[in-house]
């Protein structure tokens, strides 16, 4: 993805909220990078324990935030997605340095932010942002999570290109604005950034079975997988009980043609991650999973899957065990 | 719940995997409760740590489990759910001192455990706990999850009444066995147990939205709510960005007429805890979450939410915050 963002000449600020790790953290400072996205102002003061200093808090604003800030703006460079320009004057009083606004962008489906559409409200975030000397407008930011619906990588990049639409046509509006543009499915296929500035995805870090199945990436490129022990075999159901629940893997859920599944089966060797056609998670309780097994397929004393959303996979961990056996922590609980 | 225990004449071993908290297991101490049950080794290990030293592993035994187990018995009385009678072998050659075997009984549907009426594997079960001078039998456990799908009171009951038929003919067969009973749905509704000797439920601790909608508790009888910042109000949408997602509240959802709710909005006072009719969460990602505000309706700013399911919203938080501002710290991650 780094490679991506410079070979067409974007800017490169990660999401960490999937890996929530210091240690992973650094694989990324190795590849040039210098400026992150995190999800809440708790994640960005662990980040910024570790020396990051330039931190975009990729959620809306609330006053509540305002601790935080007052600590994290000590040692890192801020910038803040808003939509209520009350809140920059009140930002301003609050904090001591200056900070940068971003405004998020509804695409028109009533998630977080400021509709595409609604220049009245754009206009009043700028010019709040020009007449307060604490604040620089700092670019327009959108993330559809629509793409993830999407059910091939032709409907995602499809669906991305429509995004990239009403981005050009902010761009032309506002042509100093940065752009900046969130979701994996969209930076994962596409080519042609258009007006896009910046590149801001964080689950591409893992990527898990729902990517796959968009189409976003293949099997190969899932760096994320629960090993779960076998528990319980009860052929005369196909099915196979192991110890793995929602508290190990979060709820999450995918269909998968008429099947509901929250994990698949997967075997992995030296030559690479296969899946197991037909052992998909087919429920969740709260420790115990319940493993689909076809009729004949041999079962052993653990199971690995590939997790349908790893963001919520990881977060339920304390650290990842890499396939050398060497323990990464990570961040615990938001 | 002990009361009615104590009422019916019937043991008293409270399933300790929603609260995971040595404070809240002390309240349990103070009613006279004594063994209790948990759904992992490590979560037995946690409350050995506190001196609890009689604990069921309500979960299908399976070797990987031994290590935790040889450290456990140097403290504790275990009781194993065994579904395997080579298991019963196994564990007398790993372990040093005498266990108790539970045999879980699937009732019809595949979970784990022993389909009541496979009288094979029950028998040889038996058979390898009378041979083996470490093990004793100690009784029939029955969990049926399908309480939880209840759409009333009166459905549930009826349910649980299935499955007591299910226990009395059990019963009838082996009469020196224990019978064994676990879900809240039915410890909260029945008065009448019939043969069962021993009710585990763990949920009633706290209860939820889910417990309220079966009918086995009142609203007011919930104690664990989720206090989330309001962030953005969408009022075109009907809608309020809360902060408060997948990693605070689990995905768990519940169709509640014909909405799909993650989570209800009350309103709490001295009084008591009163329904925010409409006021819902519609969706979850993994820090966002929307709540449905009807026009009209006030937005403070904060948001009381009543979780879906109330085991999996406490597995991701490191401690609870009484009504008067005390922190109860519990177990992390499983």
């Amino acid at each position: 993805m780094a490679s991506k963002a410079k070979n067409c000449n974007i800017s490169f600020t990660p999401h960490f909220k999937t890996h929530q790790s210091l240690t992973i953290g650094n694989w990324f400072r190795d590849e040039g990078v210098r400026a992150i996205t995190v999800s809440s102002a708790g994640m960005a003061s662990y980040f910024a324990s570790d020396g990051w200093d330039d931190i975009t808090i990729a959620f809306p604003f609330f006053p509540g935030m305002i601790p935080a800030l007052i600590h994290l703006e000590k040692t890192t460079r801020l910038r803040l997605f808003l939509h209520n320009p009350q809140d920059i004057e009140l930002l301003k009083q609050q904090l001591k340095n200056p900070f940068r606004v971003i405004i998020e962008m509804d695409p028109g489906y009533g998630r977080s932010g400021t509709h595409f559409r609604d220049f009245q409200t754009i206009e009043k975030l700028l010019d709040a942002c020009e007449k307060c000397n604490m604040a620089s407008f700092s670019g327009f930011y959108i993330h559809d999570g629509r793409t993830y619906q999407a059910k091939s990588p032709a409907s995602a990049a499809d669906h991305a290109k429509t995004v990239l639409n009403i981005l050009a046509a902010l761009k032309s509006d506002y042509p100093q604005a940065s752009i900046i543009f969130g979701d994996t499915p969209s930076a994962s296929l596409l080519n042609d950034f258009g007006v896009v500035d910046e590149i801001t995805p964080g689950n591409f870090v893992f990527y898990d079975w729902m990517q796959v199945q968009i189409g976003s990436c293949s099997l190969d490129d899932v760096a994320l997988f629960c090993l779960l022990p076998s528990a319980q075999l009860r052929p005369e159901y196909e099915k196979l009980i192991v110890h793995g629940g929602a508290v190990h893997l979060s709820k999450d859920s995918i269909q998968v043609g008429d099947r509901i599944s929250y994990g698949q089966a997967v075997s992995m060797d030296s030559s690479g991650i296969s899946l197991l056609d037909g052992m998909y998670l087919s429920s969740l309780s709260q420790e115990h999973g319940i493993l689909m097994v076809p009729k004949g397929r041999e079962v052993t004393d653990s199971v690995t899957i590939c997790p349908v959303h790893s963001c919520l996979t990881a977060n339920l961990h304390d650290s990842y065990i890499t396939t050398t056996g060497k323990r990464i922590e990570k961040r615990i609980l938001s």
